[in-house]
């Protein structure tokens, strides 16, 4: 970690005014080391940050204005660029501020996510137009690949789900614990901000309040991106939908001829030095890391069927998204990981 | 079907102060055949249904004291019991109304549900003092053993959870479809009046609000009730706890060879004259059959992993709980099994 | 009451594809002298009602189509038309119907319920295109004008507002008790359902989750309604959102010289043979007419300030909107104001 | 102030396994100036921090033990005493310490708010054990009474409702703008963590979700603390229940002469140098101020009635409890009063 007092990095966020946005710029209000210098919005143009997030009215960036996105310009100015943007609108964006600038890039789509430009081509049925770019490239989880990340022009956030599912396998994988022949079961449970800030109906309170449901059961998009980190084609996924606003809990099975307390021995010493990961003594709710960056794991054995299962939390748009980026942030610029991630969770 | 045109059963309701208590008073407030005679709670004793439920004051029931429970009088005067009480609070009482009457009952505890009284005291770590009366219980669950319920003096009405994971698989055990060699997982998240009425400190609404978590991790009393209907013992039960009040989704995983369209074909012959029971064309939400006796499944199968994901929802207080104990009734005593069951959810 | 035994009237729903569409479909689908022959809606123009509405696989008209609305078509094929499009949608539609068929209407839109288009149009802030037939038009609360209801062709169910509020002050009103030199303050909280099935940011799950507010607080529309109807000009009303689906609760204070026992003997006298209206002997919650077509009032005096305040309590889509809409149809068809509205609240 | 760089307080808190106590922990784990010696909690005497509250695994104060109260000691070993105990069980505790040590104390309970004890004995219905330290004590409310504060060895922490209420309308107050002649009628709404955490049945998620009530109408003890602390008397106000965690929004309805945008004005001069205080160009909601210690205001006239309305929103146990506490404790300590509140609401 270089000595980085006083320092002050020029960041802009494209696509500001979702919830990772809104979120980003909470935490980056309290970045020690962060300068915002732009917030684009094709929707809220003109407006000021604390006129569209009220929440954020005291933030010292309270009263910079949205801007329409002028992607050249926004990385001339920016030491870095937080990429906001859904996936396929993303990749021009990127294109064009890596072209134009020496800015790197935290973008949060998919579209720099995977290993090759065909997989994404695959599992989003869109046209890459930024292949190129691939090498450049690396897949933001920390606790993954981390010098890659400290060395990369281009940072590709992971999803929630992947960050949820991936961390809660991480260790068994390396350590080469999973009985192969069984397939992995993924089931997880998102809270609704992780469906975006999208003017639809099947988002309206009245229809996800005092509801639960599954989708996605013929294949969501962010099986193949768990499939790829972790080398395990033989997952089956399924996301569902919890009627609150924050948090993912993955409840994830996997055959293993490892005993309880070797497994746990195993995840606590694979994320001993890790400042966001923690392996807990009981089942964690979404509720103990609401706000955070953390991620908190549960593994447990049942001997009778061979299947262990880790239960996984993390604030989807928290460690799943903007907490993230501003560590993939911190290990690019040299900062301590932890700066600017110290919340507490806010309870209840 | 009898004709039953004019008759009215007289009903008790023994602990009737509970969620699944005030469901049945909803239910049975409309059930053309039902008088309910007397109603018990410890707790609100001397007071009138509508003081304690408001929302049924609108009930022909409305004005029915609460009284102390007295097994005896309560047996003699009614046809049929309902017994609302917790395990092992409830034996001894449907010992004493087995003793001293001639009411039939069903009972909502678990303390009648297994074969045998080792199974029951095996997962309840209690002594079963009323092992004599197990040969006069049957499993009150209508699409396994509707024979056995129409004869049986008692009716063990079946947990919320069991319900929804064994009409999940029900078709496929029946078919031999699963495949032995792999584990079964049922992944099962429940609402909160799933918990019981009860004054504890994880059940306030601050606690459960905005917080989704996994519990029983070690075991849960519904895993061998499940295992031991559908000789199951490969099965791995894991329940979650959704800040809702009401309805339970099981997502269950199963190895089949079986394609998709014949499991799809399978089901929906399986079910096509139960009345309660549907195979939806999309998976189906908790709030498609909240108020309702009905449980909707949707199945699809991933070719990948060979795994068969069933979908099953319930209204855990409904089809769960109360509504199941209704259509045990129905079938008890001759009447169409839909009587007083032909609620439309209440949405939203 | 007339010999209605048998009878089987036509009906159409206009834009059933909203709240108040679904709540009205669910309460027609136990009318048992309703035949439900053609809904409407833009949007879901081809698709059944069963795949539009889950909740609704169970109703009777389950498979009926939604069609494109064509207004003289609808009118000729009914007895009756519920018209549930938004303000100045609906008057020409209303008109067209009117004009062209025999067709009664029960329009659940605003621009039928003052007593002149003067009023409507300074509201509203549009012009009115059907004036002349404001004559056939009558304000549809049965407990303020039942007899009017019955002989109009059109009739202009009221404001969920309008209805919480004026029950809470009609007894005072009607019996002159209200102080007039002091304002009369509505302050009102109504759940998400209110605000309609519109994809709209601010009605976004979580936007709404876990926050309250105030709105329209420079006048709200519904508020010369109440003032025109009571009678009442020195009226402050304000509504607030509450984070959950239905319900709105009213607290209502006047001045006046009447003593709290009188009061409540006054307001339980007024409303004794109203069937869906009744007195309290403690302060009703939203949930204790969830699904109904209830309101529950609570009246008490502050002896200090000389202020009655009034609790009121009704389903803002059940005696709020499609609740009223179907006793209106009962009375305006002659049957029993109960028919079909004889439910239980779901709770919890 | 005073330069309190690298001062550490030594701070205790007693009853502080209850929700205004995990909130205060939260504050004080990051307030720079604080050590925290000793908690107390009889329910969980023995157990850590972190096993209590997982959220504050990532608390400074994480390990520290929850222990038995002992007054005495707990006095002798602090500079300051936060007491979260509910009235009546409060006094006997802050006697002792006041008697035994030189520690400070911030009260949360009722029992030092009032003037003279007889107002806290007809309030509250119980005899005061320690009249004798009324002199000593001061009203916890900054922007009320800093001065006093500042000298004060016990301050009485404002109840929650009162601090929304007297900022709303203070201003009016001591600008004498407030028509006497009419009732000031205050309209409360609370997130349900203002009823504490206690094993009620009517704190149940399930009977508090999807609901919404008044209650306390015959009276409610915060009502004689806002009179008092105004000089108000006729006074009427009513608290409501909302299905949510976090937050109060009051809204308070007084008759006066002044105009809408005079009163904006001299709200805004009022505040002006409060650091916690802000009003509004719009209505502010609950969840604008989640997690913080601000109150946001927003007033608008009505000139038909000639009522003006306040809308006021705060967190109920940030700056209507914990929050406002520690700010009595930077005023008390000479600390910047902001120390340790810069929180940014958490949204969504």
């Amino acid at each position: 970690v270089q000595d980085t007092s006083g320092q002050s990095v020029k960041v802009s966020v494209v696509g500001a005014s979702g919830y990772t946005g809104a979120e980003l710029l909470r935490l980056l209000s309290k970045h020690p080391h962060v300068e915002v210098v732009s917030i684009t919005s094709r929707k809220f143009s003109g407006k000021r940050l604390k006129d569209v997030f009220p929440h954020l009215s005291g933030s010292k960036f309270a009263s910079l204005p949205f801007s329409e996105l002028d992607a050249e310009s926004v990385g001339k100015g920016s030491d870095v660029v937080f990429c906001c943007l859904p996936h396929a609108a993303s990749f021009p964006v990127v294109k064009e501020i890596f072209e134009s600038s020496g800015a790197r890039i935290v973008d949060f789509s998919a579209d720099f996510r995977f290993r090759n430009p065909e997989t994404y081509e695959r599992t989003y049925g869109v046209e890459h137009g930024a292949k190129e770019l691939f090498r450049f490239a690396s897949y933001g989880l920390p606790e993954l690949n981390r010098e890659e990340i400290r060395r990369s022009r281009i940072v590709a956030n992971p999803g929630c789900y992947p960050t949820s599912v991936i961390l809660a396998l991480l260790p068994a994988v390396k350590s080469e614990l999973i009985d192969r022949s069984f397939p992995v079961v993924a089931d997880s449970k998102s809270g609704v901000t992780g469906a975006g800030r999208k003017e639809k109906l099947e988002l309206l309170f009245c229809e996800v309040n005092e509801s639960f449901k599954a989708y996605a059961l013929k294949g969501h998009r962010h099986a193949p991106e768990i499939s790829e980190k972790l080398g395990i084609d033989n997952l089956r996924f399924i996301p569902h939908l919890v009627p609150m606003s924050r948090g993912i809990l993955s409840t994830v099975y996997f055959k293993t001829q490892a005993k309880g307390a070797e497994l746990a021995g195993i995840y606590e010493e694979f994320y001993r030095d890790e400042p966001f990961v923690a392996v807990s003594g009981k089942p964690p709710s979404t509720s103990d890391v609401r706000g955070t960056n953390c991620c908190r794991l549960f593994i447990v054995k049942d001997e009778r069927t061979g299947l262990a299962t880790v239960i996984s939390v993390i604030d989807n748009i928290g460690k799943g998204a903007s907490g993230q980026a501003v560590q993939n942030f911190n290990v690019m610029f040299g900062f301590d990981e932890r700066t600017g991630l110290n919340q507490i969770p806010l309870w209840p």
